[in-house]
């Protein structure tokens, strides 16, 4: 294991001062091309220096006919070129002193007998230079955290705390957007392609060094070396969980993975056994790789499994609840020192059994802040999970029936929702040792939802995905404590 | 079973021409008002007789001191009244000779032993003047078809053909906006409330004469008459699929039902049984309730479970091919004929196994049309999945690097992206016999997808939600050929 990040092949693959590019030019459909131009367009910082045989500027850069007449060794290469031309590009650029490569061309060994043997060639020439590189048949790196993104697509959304590696290109360049509309964001995504001489695990090690990730997620179509992914996964899990998706397991799943990087898949049993044995939680889709690695990424770690459901309708409580019970959670009856405190607050004919359900607001702001205050006090507890319906949606209204002149109701709406949520957000602060999760049925861009999870409250689309995420956060703790115990 | 729609004792109260209202005034933060006013701004076209003992006009129209004052016998009374005077009232409506009411107020049995000897005074009045009611404690109902919405919420978005029965008014009223980002719209919505009068059976019977509804939806806490229950199911789905959320399965769902309607639940293998017995589908969340029923309502009978996948990512490919896969659905070759009319649309680099993953676009036109109309001629395959990524992103690239001046750029892409969406619409048309299924990462609401939602085509944000709500598609209609053969 690497004791610092700076030890990793890859630092410099997702920090580099300076790039030498391949493939770009003023033909905008070209995909070296497009590459270059997301690169340009998140205001990478370091230097560019395309380079072509023809023209003298690609993309208002200088450029360069050969690497040999750069000014100074750029820290990375990206190739973006035609298969045939790629292995002598590799070996001019060992030529000039270049030490790391993202090899995004493909044709390798994904295509065939042939592909293969190109691949053993390329690989050679990074053996004898000393080169180590990313891919070939990958999408590379995006390191929002320094404006990297040399993928196809643009980049969309602040940095976050997210790192993937990922056996799909896809997966980097077309994330950016989802992860953004719930509430994440990429601390560095790596696509590993055919992992000709940096692996999955290269990149986990990596993650699990750096101080911009706190979850791990792995797109996984399958492993070829097993027992140092076990043994580096289970130093990482140690003290940063990691979620991984493997998608080899069925049969559909392992021929797609097959034509895609040609990698060998195995059967779940085997990858469940061997993510169970060093304590990285498995999801089925990339809904659950995300929504657990929200949950992971912003919740300290839970007490106990014991759940209070806060919400003001019977409905939504009762799907809670059902989820939370399917997941495992318990939900405890709350104590006469809660109800006490709560009665006052609530209406007549509010339930406070658990799902407390106010069946309407009082008054809205104690829904935000005294309510679940209260619930959160209550010793019985672990948890709290809320269901959110649009404040705005009634506020709306009332400033409207108020005869608030149209223009200002959104404001107006603005200011009071925003003012809900940020004591709702001060409960984290108030209750740091217990978990606050919520749910809602509406779009989670509407204010109140939106403002807590850009300030890492996670919130869900379902009850379902709610209870199941605190669950892998409640299975991550069980699974660290038992690999520390072991080691 | 009622033989046309005109038969149900809940058409004049889903369909009704006038109303009296009970419970509104001129102070907006009552409920009765709230309701009242959700109901103009949709613009209900029936009369509405506002009661009220003081107020001369109530929200602009005139009211009226007593119903027996009323110039007509109105077809429906809407009861929002305090619990004490709630019998009074019906006693009052049931003198004027009203025939249907709802009775929103709470307080009844799921109150408690007072609760329950006042629904009983309820229940006999109704009795005593042939009146058939919602209710109490219910949310009533919307027909968005006649603009109706007497819920305390906006509806929003256009009607649609998903029906539902619902044991919690949460999911009438707050369930508009999501339906409508999923593609779908209510035909029409019932909330049972304590079903004193009028239950749940009731209501899918209704909701399977309903011309405008295609796909019934149920949500249950608890079926008090289960032979009647299995009995008109099994008479629906014989022609119309029925999707069921039932969460009094699990303890901590039996309790949050109980305290919220007081229903009586079961074991979940008691209603699974049920539901299999007569044709139902179960979902276990809502997310599936509503995932079904949108391909339950839009898709032809497939003719088998052979699906091809279209993808111009791996990864994503990938996923979708192992979501299939875990879903029973089988990915067969692609046919030497299919391959050979596939050559010349796609790249070197492109893999024609199944996942078709197109690597990129040659011409995007291609992709939206050409390709997948080869695909749906494939005779070895019943379907396909196609993933979409936003056009828009790459075109609104290409036209600023033509200098496209920024104001027209917003034009222009939506005018190629309607064209794109327009083309493929267009297969399900030369291809009626086999199902056409979609599904993003992206945002549902971003032009192409958007527009094909609206034209009835399923389109879902994860493959995993696409590959099962075709199997509950293929399993509804297995159910329904076991259940025809045995009848």
């Amino acid at each position: 294991m690497i004791r610092s990040i700076q030890e990793s092949p890859l630092y410099p693959i997702v920090n580099p001062k300076s790039i030498a590019f391949f493939g770009a030019s003023n033909t905008f459909m070209r995909m070296g091309s497009i590459m270059l131009s997301s690169m340009q367009a998140l205001g990478y910082e370091g230097e560019i220096y395309p380079i072509h045989l023809t023209e003298k500027e690609v993309r208002g850069r200088k450029a360069y006919t050969s690497v040999m007449d750069l000014p100074e060794v750029p820290d990375l290469a990206i190739i973006v070129l035609p298969t045939e031309i790629v292995c002598q590009t590799m070996d001019d650029c060992g030529k000039k002193g270049i030490k790391h490569a993202i090899v995004v061309s493909g044709g390798f060994r994904e295509a065939g007998p042939e592909g293969v043997e190109m691949q053993k060639k390329l690989e050679a020439i990074a053996l004898k230079y000393g080169i180590r590189f990313l891919g070939p048949n990958c999408l590379g790196v995006a390191n929002p955290h320094i404006k990297l993104n040399p993928t196809p697509i643009q980049a969309e959304g602040p940095p976050g705390f997210v790192g993937l590696a990922s056996q799909s290109g896809s997966f980097i360049t077309q994330m950016f957007d989802y992860l953004h509309r719930h509430g994440m964001g990429f601390s560095a995504a790596l696509s590993v392609g055919n992992e000709a001489n940096i692996d999955i695990v290269d990149c986990m090690e990596y993650l699990g060094a750096c101080p911009n990730t706190k979850v791990i997620t792995l797109y996984i179509e399958g492993i070829a070396r097993g027992k140092k992914f076990i043994e580096t996964a289970k130093a990482i899990t140690a003290r940063k969980p990691i979620v991984a998706l493997y998608v080899g397991g069925s049969e559909a799943g392992k021929n797609a993975g097959r034509s895609h990087t040609g990698s060998l898949s195995g059967p779940n049993e085997i990858y469940d056994g061997m993510f169970r044995q060093c304590g990285i939680i498995r999801a089925q889709t990339l809904t659950e790789l995300f929504d657990y690695a929200l949950a992971l990424g912003t919740l300290p770690r839970p007490l106990g499994n014991r759940i209070i459901i806060q919400t003001h309708s019977g409905g939504p409580g009762a799907t809670a609840a059902d989820a939370c019970g399917r997941a495992g959670l318990a939900l405890p009856p709350l104590s006469s020192e809660t109800l006490e405190k709560l009665k006052p607050l609530i209406p007549k004919t509010a339930s406070t059994a658990n799902p407390v359900d106010m069946t309407f607001s009082k008054n809205p702001a104690e829904d935000y802040f005294n309510i679940p205050d209260i619930l959160l006090q209550e010793k019985n507890a672990d948890m709290l999970l809320a269901y959110f319906l649009s404040p705005g949606l009634f506020i709306e209204r009332i400033l409207k029936e108020m005869d608030v002149p149209a223009e200002s109701i959104h404001a107006e709406m603005d200011k009071l929702i925003t003012q809900y949520a940020s004591t709702f957000f001060s409960l984290t602060k108030l209750h740091p040792d217990k978990p606050i999760i919520g749910f809602t049925y509406r779009s989670l861009q509407e204010r109140m939802v939106r403002f807590l999870l850009d300030q890492g409250v996670p919130i869900y689309q379902d009850p379902e995905r709610a209870a199941r995420s605190i669950a892998a956060v409640l299975e991550y703790h069980k699974m660290q404590d038992g690999i520390t115990e072991a080691s």
